[in-house]
C-alpha cells in the first residue's frame, strides 16, 4: 500500500508498504479521509513529545472497515483502561497512552490498523472530509471542559483557524458566548457566513475585557499576556495549543495569575465520549462547517502544503484515499 | 503616636503623627501586635502592585479596643460587599478592595484606624503575638482552597519558612499530606519538633513525584519548572507566592501544563471567614507554633531586621508595642 512517512523531521516521503497487521484487539479499515492537522506540520518541522520516529502521521481518521462493512471515525489513542486517569474518565492522560501517527503509524496510508475500543460509526449522511473533523472538535470539547465552560459564560479565543472556529461552534453548542480574535483580516471574511450562522462575534482587536474564560488556538506565547489581562478576576486561561518552543514569558506575565486569583489549565487531545459528541455536532452543522475544508488533497501533495499549513493561512487539508464515503 | 512609615521604596523610619480619625464605620484600635510579614519587607526593597506610598506598613495586626473592651485581630481589606466578588465570598479580589498597610495606614503604629467589619474578637488564651499570625495562616488556607486541597490529597510545599509551616499546619487540617522541601538545612532543625506533632514529612530534596498539589511559599521561578514535574497528571499547582521580578519561565516548562492537563490557580490574601477559621487553629495549636515567632521587637527594631526578612533565614518577627494580650 501507499503510505506517507515521516522518516526524520524534516523529511516526509511517499513509500510503498506492506497492508499493516492486526492484533486480536485491532481491526483494519481501509482509510478514505484523514485531515492534516498544524500538530503534523510541527512535528514534520520540530518533532512531538509523544512522537517516535520514523512514522506515519495522521490522527484525525475516517475509513472503511470490511469486517464490519460501516465507515468510522477513529478515536486515536489507546490506553490501559485500568490505570488512575483511565478510571476517572481522562484517558486522553493515560500514561500507558499510544497515539495512532504518534507512537503507532496512522491515516497517512491506504490502510491502517486500529484498536477496535477507537471505532465510532459514522452515520450515512455525514460524507468522510468532514468525519475527520470529529477529532479536533472532540480536542476543542475536551479544553472547555478542562476550562469549565457552561452556559452564559463568556470565552474569548485567540485563532480564527479551522481549529479556533470549531472552539467556537463547541462554545456554542454549550450554551456560552465566543469570540474570535484573529490577526488575518482574509480568514475573518472567509467565516463571515459560518459567524452569522452559529452565532458569534469575531474581529481584529478587542477592546472588552472581563471574559471568564480565554483559549489559545494559536502557538505564540504573547497570548498568554494578552489573554490573562482579558480576563475576569479568578477567571481561566485554557492552554489549549502548546506555545512555540524555545521561547519565554516574564515572570510579571504569570504574577497576574497570583495576584488576580487566575486559573490556568492544560487541554491536550480528548477523550473517546467527546469524540462521539463531536460526531453528532458535526452531522448537526454539517453544511455550515463546509468551508472549513480549504482542500481535498492526494496523498502525493502533502508536503507541498506544509508550509502554508505552518503559516496558518489555510483551512484544513484533507487527504482523500477513497472518494465514495462507503466503500 | 509613634509609628514606621515608609516613606519611599529603601526609606523606613519611625515618625510620629496624630493618633488617626476613624470614619463612622471605622474604629480605633490599640495595636499590641503587629507582624513583620515578607511582603513589607519587599514592598521595602521594591514596592508593590497595591501599596500606595508613602505609608505606615503593617497588615498582620491584633489590638484591643477601648470602645468595646476587647482584643482583636484585623482582616486587613476592606471590600465594597456588593461587586461579583465580593457576592461569591471572594471580597479578597474586591476590585475595590483597600487594604491596611497597604492602600491604607497599617499597624507599624500605636494606634489604627480600622473598619469595624474586619473585627475578629480574640480569644483570652490567645496571646496577641500569637493571634497575629491569623492573617497569613488565613492566607494559606485560601490557597488551599483555590487549589481544592481535600482529604487524602498529596500536598508537596516549596519553602520552611513560617508561612510554609503555617501552609503544612492548613494542609493538615484539611485531613490531606503535606510535604515540605526546604534548602536550608537549619531552618528544617527549627521545625522538627512541628513536624512531628503536626505530623508532616519534611526534607532537603524530594525524590517523590506524583502530587495532587504543589504549593509556592517562596518566591523563586525556578519552583514552577520543578514543582510541574513533581504533579500528578491532572494535579494543580498554586501560585502562593508571587515570583520574582524580572525573571522568566521557559515556553517548554509552561507547555507542560498543555501535555499533562495540569492546573495553575493563583492565590492572594485571604477572606474574612477564613481569617475567623485560622484564629481558631491557631488556638488548637497554641503551643506548638511558639517556635514560628523569631523574636517579639519595638517599632524601631523592624529597619535593622528587613534584611534578615528578605533572606529567608528566620522565623516571624512579631513588633509589640503593648506587652499584655488585653490593655
Amino acid at each position: 500500500m501507499k503510505c506517507l512517512k515521516l522518516k526524520e523531521i524534516g523529511s516526509l516521503i511517499l513509500v510503498e508498504m506492506p497492508i499493516p497487521e492486526t492484533k486480536p484487539d485491532e481491526i483494519l479499515i481501509k482509510v478514505s479521509h484523514c485531515a492534516l492537522c498544524r500538530t503534523d506540520a510541527k512535528m514534520w518541522q520540530q518533532g512531538h513529545r509523544d512522537l517516535l520516529l520514523p512514522r506515519v502521521l495522521g490522527h484525525e481518521i475516517c475509513g472503511y472497515c470490511e469486517e464490519t462493512g460501516k465507515s468510522y471515525v477513529v478515536w486515536p489513542g489507546k490506553a490501559c483502561g485500568i490505570c488512575q486517569q483511565c478510571l476517572r474518565g481522562a484517558e486522553n492522560l493515560c500514561s500507558e497512552m499510544r497515539i495512532l501517527g504518534f507512537h503507532k503509524d496512522g491515516g497517512f496510508a491506504e490502510f491502517v490498523s486500529v484498536p477496535k475500543s477507537g471505532l465510532i460509526a459514522v452515520p450515512e449522511e455525514l460524507p468522510g472530509y468532514i468525519a475527520c473533523l470529529a477529532e479536533p472538535l472532540a480536542c476543542t470539547l475536551n479544553a472547555l471542559k478542562q476550562a469549565k465552560v457552561s452556559a452564559g459564560k463568556k470565552v474569548l479565543i485567540y485563532g480564527g483557524g479551522p481549529v479556533g472556529l470549531l472552539m467556537a461552534l463547541a462554545v456554542r453548542t454549550e450554551g456560552a458566548e465566543p469570540l474570535i480574535l484573529e490577526i488575518s483580516s482574509s480568514k475573518l471574511r472567509k467565516s463571515e457566513a459560518f459567524r452569522t450562522r452559529v452565532g458569534f462575534e469575531q474581529g481584529l482587536e478587542c477592546k472588552m475585557s472581563g471574559f471568564d474564560v480565554v483559549v489559545n488556538a494559536a502557538p505564540s506565547s504573547d497570548i498568554l499576556s494578552q489573554g490573562l489581562s482579558k480576563l475576569a478576576t479568578g477567571g481561566c486561561f485554557c492552554l489549549f495549543s502548546g506555545f512555540t518552543a524555545k521561547d519565554s514569558v516574564s515572570t510579571a506575565v504569570i504574577n497576574e495569575i497570583h495576584y488576580r486569583q487566575l486559573q490556568m489549565v492544560g487541554a491536550y487531545g480528548c477523550t473517546y465520549n467527546q469524540m462521539e459528541r463531536a460526531l453528532q455536532i458535526l452531522l448537526d452543522f454539517r453544511e455550515d462547517i463546509e468551508f472549513l475544508i480549504e482542500k481535498r488533497i492526494g496523498l502525493e501533495q502533502v508536503p507541498s502544503v506544509i508550509a502554508q499549513v505552518l503559516s496558518g493561512q489555510a483551512m484544513r487539508f484533507v487527504v482523500e484515499l477513497d472518494k465514495r464515503s462507503r466503500a
